[in-house]
């Protein structure tokens, strides 16, 4: 049995993901389900938590977790208070210490980040992914790019979180093939790469002609038999491909990193090939446990100042 | 007991609106249910219909319905394939008959039109609005907009509807509102007409920043506090103004009506006003039961040709 010498975890909206890690920093074993904190009753968090890494506790000691993400948030474990940009993306301040019963660990919750300008925004969890990006390319200055549900492009300069700003596109990508009238003209599990790459163009030009050409995915389908695949890829590339033409001055002449993993982060990626743009990858996994590894080195030094 | 001359009926996705025509041509009774085609079993159309205006049948005679909308489509009560645009609204071909067991009325199902450019697209019902509006002004030169949940741009000249385009703005708004994470920070009963007029000139620069626009009604009430009513209005200001930007083509040196009731049809109308751009107004209502009665006269022509 692993006996971790201390346990990452990203607690998100709809995903708990958790790591052993080993001392040499390395991952030693992972966990993930779907309990994201949508599903999680108030009350709840610490016996969810202990069902997914009771295994890698042990009696000896308290093994200290780090958890980012929406554990976090007012309605979340415990609050740990926005944080504001600019700023480095983890600092001695904000931690917060959820309670916890169970003596054979101690859990420590990374702070979020808000942001007032260029427009109101908010992140939990991306900021802990930025400070994993940090830890192996530390004199980055660029633009980051975090798919997921809610995409996140994050200016970063001399170690710090200089702007962000979110696109909902993911999520306005599931509940359009899932929850209104195109889902009958879509397949979620489809994919089409020709069908995509036009559609990134097409979405590029124009990007008022949004709900025009969603609602032609439907026509399409009802008049010409559209695949439900292509369909499928086609929504995905007309709702990315506005993202990218109003992100464009952000991307375009800087360097640029996509951190991720998935479907969202592949579409991405290739919606960049297809436009032409060099980017760095980097594994989300990779990014968030280099991040909390940040985070506990910080917690550490705060707590124990001459360590 | 109100006993029609006959009964128009609109019968959409979402309701059933049915009027009982008097011979003088006004209206001499309505009625209205959320029973729309979704909400219909198949083979529980006539019965649907019956428990709605069977107390204007009578037993003397069959009276005619004229009805229009999804009721004609593939999956409706009986199917009217699509006419193809350029083409007058209403022609003698292509109603349909639907299976009707009841002798004491007939139902005839006008057909919806289909085009293939600009770009693919379909209406069912709107064609008869458009019948309408030409019964009142009959040489109309311009564009029709048909706010809704699948907002219409029709272009018409000389009786005819040339070409349109479908906007599922309207769809947006409430899947947004009711089924995203901004649920949690509008009410879909709340409005601020100054917020909706600011996000409609909002909406109309780079309308690309649209995802990025309805998180950030997220981001400002966790930070910020925002009235989920002016969040409401401001979620709708940014959906509309990104398609008013784009159709800008096709309103802004031209003559419009806007053929409407009910709040999609007034949050357009104010966004318009905003824009200074001048229209004129039909009721929807005044519109369809036109239409239908258009569309009985050209069938009534096509049964009994020398009538």
């Amino acid at each position: 049995m692993i006996k971790p010498d201390w346990i990452a975890v990203d607690w998100g909206t709809t995903n708990l993901r958790a790591w052993a890690m080993l001392e040499d920093g390395t991952v030693g074993s992972r966990a993930e389900s779907a309990l994201g904190m949508v599903h999680v009753e108030p009350g709840r968090f610490e016996a969810t938590l202990e069902s997914m890494i009771g295994g890698w506790l042990t009696d000896d000691r308290s093994t200290q977790v780090v958890a980012c993400g929406m554990v976090g948030a007012d309605r979340g474990w415990v609050h740990a208070p926005y944080r504001e940009a600019p700023c480095t993306p983890i600092a001695p301040g904000g931690f917060a210490l959820a309670p916890v019963r169970d003596r054979r660990m101690n859990v420590v919750v990374v702070p979020g980040l808000m942001t007032v300008t260029p427009s109101p925004d908010v992140m939990r969890g991306e900021e802990t992914q930025i400070a994993g990006l940090f830890s192996g390319s530390p004199e980055f200055h660029g633009i980051a790019c975090l798919p997921g549900t809610h995409t996140k492009w994050v200016s970063v300069r001399s170690g710090q979180i200089a702007e962000f700003q979110t696109f909902m596109t993911g999520e306005l990508f599931d509940i359009l093939g899932s929850k209104s009238i195109l889902r009958h003209s879509v397949d979620p599990r489809g994919w089409d790469g020709d069908a995509f790459s036009e559609a990134i163009l097409l979405g590029m030009s124009d990007p008022g002609m949004i709900a025009a050409r969603l609602f032609s995915l439907r026509s399409e389908s009802l008049i010409c038999g559209l695949e439900p695949a292509v369909a499928n890829a086609r929504l995905s590339g007309i709702l990315i491909g506005a993202e990218l033409a109003s992100t464009r001055p952000l991307w375009q002449e800087r360097d640029l990193i996509v951190v991720g993993s998935g479907k969202a982060c592949s579409a991405y990626g290739s919606a960049l090939r297809v436009l032409g743009k060099e980017f760095t990858e980097i594994d989300s996994e990779r990014a968030v446990t280099a991040g909390l590894g940040h985070a506990r080195r910080v917690f550490g030094q705060m707590a124990c100042p001459d360590g």
